[in-house]
């Protein structure tokens, strides 16, 4: 079986709520869905979003596709129109993309109640539209909006749609579940009575309110499409579209009907399209996702050692992804040897050292650290236990005396023209092999305060960290029944340009809790990059 | 049909990387999940983890149920021992909940690799545990773990573990996918072979590594399973459970075959979970992700307003949640008046106060607010926009000249024999109507310091304050990618023994934010002790 494989991220996915892409995002993203392989990539609605217009136009200057077709979304003719003089048919036309996808009703009572039209008017639109843009030279692609509550409510209207679509020459009907509240037993029956009725070839196009546009999809597949739509990290309006990598996964590795030739290649593009829409990138998304071959619980660890296959339900490299392990409270030893062995120490038999790890875990654990995400201070961590049963020492880089931070609020006085001001303000005294040190750093905030006075404190001694950036910060307040007196964890993420590092702080409050973390980073990087204490 | 809803948030759930749940999270969340109205609240493996001990413990003396069983996750009884002397199974006992779920291995392979027993021991440990738990007066359920790969290498071997756990007194015999990798369709063909092999209740736990752990719970439910597995927002190992709400909203909402108690508090009850595992909620999550039923304006704008029931899937105020239309004040003005009422402003009317409160709603918003889970700080808004335009003044109780706070910390210096130091103060400096104050406070951190600063800066004039105490206090950096630099959100939650109260501030830094919660709350408790400026 061929499946075709049209991306919607730059048009249905656009609307998701905060997504704003500019004409050179898109020209970006598009070029990484064709570096994926779709078939297929749906750039925007001409004519009607001027930015649409522009994208088309630069995308026919400036990219060169190797798998995919780039198509024009728009509308059937409006009613009472004649589509070859609807300037927004024309605008599909100009648009010069050699495959074009208009909506078309096919739900009796939108085309009653929101076009104001009745079903005869609305099939001669659909037939009109698709004669045209044919007779213009396009591959057109009918997306049947509404179809299948429309085919609940009334399966002969529904079905007439795609019958006229095909009969004025449409290449595919796309069978959409527009208020994605379909459930997979439903969708599997409509499609097949549809199948049935009709010989051309059909898409569905699925949202996920309930929870089910992958499993939608595939069974959309199995009763007879062959043709999907949906969008790279399942972006798109409310609960957004069909997850078109989970999508095309589930095809491809578990059931043989369909490619994408940059399969292996899936995680860094998902991560590299949600870095351009700028939206984080969810960490349990199937397949893609950080956490989606992350390991935690001890039980299973000791068996991953010994069989990692019958543990994970695919080939992590087959999408791009890792395993990882992760260690916590709940991991036992074999968890950390793997752990270990991930970070480049093997520990097989040193029971006592094994033993002593795990309970050091425990322990911080209870008190407020987690090392889920943060496996650089476990890494110190592990390096101070193995100096401690007679291994090489861990290395000291600064001995810090003491540190102070200030941050300081003052009202605007409007009676004496005095504007609001904000101080914050911190001083560091360490001491590393070249002597004592103080500084002072100001920043936006105390702990910013105290990160500049640090990064002044030791950039003389060492002048690497100069390269070292803060690109992620976290607080969380344990325990927060405690109210402004609980226990802080702080994590903080660092980045040298190469590579990228997680710490992980603790205390009573904010600011120690940050500066344990800061300080770890400042540890673990300069290990890392293999400066020896000066 | 009736559908056991069993939730594993506390267990499977609390597996997922970065989620670290205190004792005090695991009981607050435990009191949600019962006013939801699922039928079991699987708590932790007592005895394996010394933070379920503690949870059983307090949880039989703290909490009392409408609706939910506890449930003590554990394992059968280790290859060659005897249930009735081994310490994991007499743990289980010992929590004194009434259920126990205990893990089976169900797949031979991981039986004969794993385990490192055979196929007949791994039956008896099985039987032997089910009969123990049985006869010391448990419910017991059994979770075949990897049940769906190890049926499709070896059916009868996975079909005789769920055989012996009936014959021994399980209750229910949940089939596990475990790896998350199945497919709807062979989930339903798995669940009717072993329906049409046994009589006893079958269970369905699923996860999301497919995309599918929704459908899957679903196909299960059509192919006879009567108990279903998930969690809280998902929650869980790699890609997370499936999702116990959308789970539960399709069976009810859309196939009336299970029925929570709660349902029409889902949303509310997913974001305060959400809130206490500090997990930030997932905007797009089906059924009560903020943007769930959020559309832009755009094509069908009118359309939506005349007739909302053609484009949304289900009503969402059976979840609890609300249709929003993005960029489209009508909606923004609608619910601003809606809020209005709820705090007891009558708004019909005033288009004017209604449109600048929108307006500055927005703003804030943009700038990081968020005000649903601050109702006191947007009432004080509400009120300053009302005094803005003609209506009475909002009081105003003291007016802040400058505050200042500063933390120190000193390194033991065991060559001394001084001890490390940590210390945190504050100087608050205002102005009440009795005249100019200044104070100092000390706390365990700077935002702790600033609290008791205020306080006593304020209790001689308003002595009332005595009775107010902060019960909760969270922080959250927004933009997450500027490092320390980044705008900060603190809420925090106030208590006067009757009333309870939330407030937010932001600030670039969290002593600012936190300091404009915390004057915002001493606001609005002294307003609503019908205190007078003094």
């Amino acid at each position: 079986m061929t499946v075709q494989i049209y991306d919607t991220t730059l048009r249905d996915g656009a609307q998701q709520e905060g997504m704003n892409l500019s004409v050179a995002d898109k020209l970006a993203i598009a070029a990484l869905l064709d570096e994926l392989g779709v078939g297929y990539i749906e750039g925007g609605w001409p004519g009607a979003v001027p930015k649409d217009t522009e994208f088309f136009a630069r995308a026919a200057k400036e990219l060169s596709f190797e798998h995919a077709r780039l198509a024009a979304f728009g509308s059937t003719c409006r009613a009472g129109a004649d589509p070859a003089t609807d300037p927004q048919v024309q605008a599909l036309v100009d648009s010069e993309a050699s495959v074009v996808t208009i909506v078309a009703k096919s739900d009796i009572r939108h085309v009653e109640r929101a076009l104001r039209t009745d079903g005869a008017e609305n099939l001669r639109m659909i037939s009109d539209t698709v004669r045209h843009l044919v007779g213009s030279g396009r591959e057109v692609i009918v997306d049947a909006e509404h179809f299948f509550d429309g085919y609940v409510y009334d399966p002969a209207y529904a079905l007439s749609c795609v019958q006229a679509a095909f009969e004025a020459g449409a290449a595919t009907a796309v069978l959409c579940d527009t208020n994605g509240g379909m459930l997979p037993a439903q969708v599997s029956a409509i499609v097949s009575a549809v199948r049935a009725e009709t010989a051309g070839r059909l898409g569905i196009h699925a949202h996920n309110d309930s929870g089910c546009a992958v499993a939608n999809t595939l069974a959309a597949v199995a009763a007879g499409a062959e043709h999907i739509q949906g969008t790279i990290n399942g972006y798109g309006e409310r609960t957004g579209n069909a997850d078109l990598i989970s999508c095309v996964a589930n095809l491809e590795l578990k059931l043989g009907a369909a490619a994408l030739p940059g399969m292996a290649e899936t995680t860094r593009i998902a991560h590299a399209v949600s870095d351009i829409t700028n939206i984080p990138p969810h960490p349990r998304q199937p397949y893609v996702g950080s956490s989606a071959f992350a390991h935690k619980a001890g039980l299973h660890a000791s068996a991953i050692r010994v069989d990692p296959d019958l543990y994970q339900h695919i080939d992590p490299v087959a999408v791009g992804n890792d395993m990882r392990m992760l260690v916590s409270e709940m991991a036992g030893r074999a968890s950390i040897e793997l752990k270990g062995r991930e970070l480049g120490f093997d520990l097989t038999g040193q029971a006592d050292l094994l033993a002593a790890v795990t309970e050091r875990v425990k322990d911080a654990e209870a008190a407020g650290y987690t090392y889920d995400a943060a496996d650089a201070s476990f890494e110190l961590l592990l390096r101070e236990e193995i100096a401690a049963t007679g291994g090489p020492d861990a290395p000291r880089y600064f001995e810090v005396e003491s540190w102070r931070a200030f941050v300081e609020h003052r009202a605007a006085s409007p009676s004496n023209g005095e504007r609001a001001m904000d101080d914050a303000e911190a001083t560091v005294k360490l001491r590393t092999g070249q002597g004592r040190v103080v500084t002072t750093g100001e920043g936006n905030g105390p702990v910013n305060a105290l990160d500049q006075a640090l990064r002044i404190a030791l950039v003389g001694t060492y002048p690497e960290i100069e390269d070292f950036a803060l690109t992620d910060y976290k607080v969380r307040i344990l325990d927060t029944q405690q109210g402004t007196d609980a226990t802080v964890r702080a994590l903080v993420t660092t980045t040298d340009g190469a590579n990228t590092w997680s710490t992980v702080g603790v205390g009573t409050n904010v600011i120690e809790a940050s500066w344990e973390a800061i300080a770890d980073a400042i540890t673990w990087g300069l290990l890392h990059h293999g400066v020896e204490p000066r």
